[in-house]
């Protein structure tokens, strides 16, 4: 045994000490909180190391106490209603794995008014009522913690919290949606088109039966709103971010994307300018040597850039039970510490700086696009024309004889506004000569440029 | 102006409070100790907010207070004296940028002794004197921070010891050292040979015009120890740590590599295995496609793999002014936090678990190396039986023609212990027809295989 040990004055008793345990109450266990407690018992010398503290479940809210699990917590630990958890004066944190808005909702606001810290995986919740949320937590001098909202196990939200906080942001780029990253991977490796790849992330489990919230960049919409809200201290309202989902990208895109070279990425990006704050997600052409553009499958990343940092990015699994659960421990280990600790409530995270967010305005990009039109004289000043009068400049073109369906063009064009462009494309479909024209597509800014 | 606001209660003053600044000395005023200035001063209210106090300098040690400075701090604020930093009781906390073992070390100590928290970039210091200082941190119930001593501002240290603390950690493989990888990253993108690419990273200010420790390893061993040390909970030394650097490696190599489908990094790993942790420093041949192959130039990245979290990437700049001074911040808020919050002092971190860092034993990999042979019958049997009777089976082999110099031949083993090849190159290099026969470098076992 060496010396150290033998030294330690905590574990020699002779140190004034906080409480030696920690009580964690659990609402749900399907596929989070198993995992929850598949950690909380597997791990539990590593927490209890990292926490100062043991971290012991004292309770867990199911639906129905008699259902058969994978995981069985000790007798007397579950309870049918999650009031018996919440309430219970021997549960020191409040752990929300349920899910949706209600009752979840009500439940955290419960336990934060008992002034119980609460860490939850719930997206939907944080990105629809953080702010009220937050402020409750405030008022009750506790904590509010959502590491697992965004991005699976990948620590973001302590990154841009906490070891970043002495940065400014400049940007925030995520690919934070595995299911549609899966997608688009599948379709860049294998030339599949959407519905099959669709079927196929389906198939594996990585797809929900309804996807829409994935493909239509809704799930990605809330965690980008998350993410900028803890970054800018200003609450983004998840509804308020414009999306864009994949449903209309084509395997042709992603092979034109890919003699541009570059790769289609469904991205969520925000940024703080002139005051205010811009989110959206949106498919997008990312030249290959960006780091986000080697993020493939249903891992997700996150680009942040600081004016001292500089670009950093962070790399993980975005779902799935134990990378999810491994947020979500983490967050209870900071919470713990807390408890232990005891002390002066003091005020961090809120999002109530006087700085609306904003719908993005005007924004400036260039854009890919494919149409399909038929050989015949003039059309292509034709359609020129029609961009010159919406001051969209091109800056590649090339035609591509394709048999029977009509010659391919496609475009790039100079940055140029989004609405220019759109309102341009909706006067070329009325040509003689056209025949189809494809969803005009941003390509990302980078450094090496793109096309 | 909104309701939250208004209904503030912290705003309003009604809630209990802790102190409402923190002071911070700061030891140095080099580069790192610089940049930490700057940013207190240009982002004092992200810090504030972050840390939920005022953080404000109230001293600063340098060696000649007379010297011209590109930031000045206030007047009063300079000190020829560390000690009249450190003992000043209006100092809360403890900044070290000084670097080296010593005085810093001594320094260090003091303020811990006070119950001072110290927050160090020092990677020297932590990897050398670590164990120590955290013992004596914990002894007298405060903290040592030392995000900044490795990968500069990317939140390595945080990751580890909080976020994924939940975790057992598996392997962590980091690129590491900015100045090899930008010049492993030259010779692969523009063919350079070693001393041309050093040379242009001197020019760069990239390298020391001493590269001697970034070139062996050195560097890169006491970053690996550090991370293997917060990952497992036991000291590793650095100077346990073997490592081999970078001068051997040739432009051929380079190509070589590439024609494997692989680039050359220099790599440090550390992995638990069988109780004891094993930590290394090497060039290795990457897969193309694993997340690190695409880390170039003066960028660092950290892999990480955990039981719950699965993979994970961490990457950003690994040096420089701001980028460092970007995770002291990140540590002074930390420290702040807990200052304002007072409490109960409880243990987080220490590297007493009584499972000894040990130098690696055996331990197995595939290698690639080149030899330059002259052209004769029976060459390559001779050498295929000095392999043979050493137990290293051959995985390829390509044989080319090279002009007046020889053959060259590229060879690529099955895994094998790394000693029987060193014994088997030994005689191989002694065979009547073999001129000449290169490094050994290892291959990264990964999932898409190489090679």
């Amino acid at each position: 045994m060496n010396s150290c040990l033998v030294n330690n004055p905590w574990r020699a008793g002779t140190l004034e000490m906080g409480p030696k345990r920690v009580t964690v109450g659990i609402l749900g266990l399907g596929t989070v909180g198993t995992g929850v407690l598949r950690l909380l018992d597997g791990n539990g010398d590593r927490v209890a190391q990292a926490a100062g503290v043991r971290v012991e479940v004292a309770g867990v809210a199911v639906r129905d106490v008699h259902k058969p699990r994978v995981v069985t917590p000790a007798p007397g630990l579950l309870k049918g209603d999650p009031g018996a958890v919440v309430n219970d004066p021997g549960v020191d944190l409040v752990v929300e794995v349920m899910g949706g808005l209600e009752p979840a909702g009500a439940w955290v606001l419960r336990a934060l008014e008992l002034g119980k810290p609460v860490v939850t995986a719930n997206k939907e919740l944080v990105a629809s009522r953080g702010r009220e949320l937050l402020d409750a937590a405030f008022r009750h001098r506790t904590r509010l913690r959502f590491e697992a909202s965004v991005g699976g196990g990948i620590p973001i939200i302590a990154a841009l919290g906490d070891s970043l906080a002495g940065n400014r942001v400049g940007q925030i780029i995520g690919i934070l949606n595995g299911t549609t990253n899966y997608i688009l991977s599948r379709m860049t490796s294998d030339g599949v088109e959407f519905p099959a790849a669709l079927a196929e992330a389906q198939a594996r489990g990585y797809a929900e039966s309804d996807p829409g919230a994935d493909v239509s960049g809704q799930d990605a919409a809330c965690k980008i709103a998350i993410l900028a809200s803890v970054a800018f201290g200003v609450h983004v309202p998840a509804a308020e971010v414009p999306r864009e989902g994949i449903a209309g990208i084509t395997s042709r895109d992603v092979a034109c994307a890919r003699e541009l070279g570059c790769v289609i990425k469904l991205l969520a990006s925000a940024k703080e300018e002139g005051g205010t704050v811009r989110a959206r997600v949106f498919p997008a052409l990312l030249p290959l040597d960006h780091p986000l553009a080697a993020v493939t499958g249903v891992f997700n990343a996150v680009w942040v850039t600081g004016d001292a940092v500089g670009e950093t990015m962070f790399y993980g699994q975005g779902a799935g039970q134990l990378p999810t659960a491994s947020a979500v421990v983490g967050d209870i280990i900071a919470s713990a510490r807390e408890l232990a600790r005891g002390g002066v409530f003091h005020p961090l995270l809120v999002w109530d700086r006087p700085k609306p967010a904003q719908a993005p305005g005007p924004s400036e990009a260039a854009f890919y696009f494919r149409m399909l039109v038929s050989e015949q004289p003039g059309a292509l000043a034709a359609a020129v024309s029609v961009l010159g009068d919406q001051e969209v400049a091109l800056a590649r073109f090339t035609s591509r004889g394709r048999g029977q369906g009509g010659t391919e063009w496609v475009l790039v064009t100079q940055p140029v506004e989004e609405q220019r462009l759109k309102d341009a494309l909706c006067i070329i479909q009325g040509l003689p000569a056209v025949k189809q024209v494809g969803n005009a597509i941003r390509i990302l800014d980078a450094p090496s440029g793109c096309g």
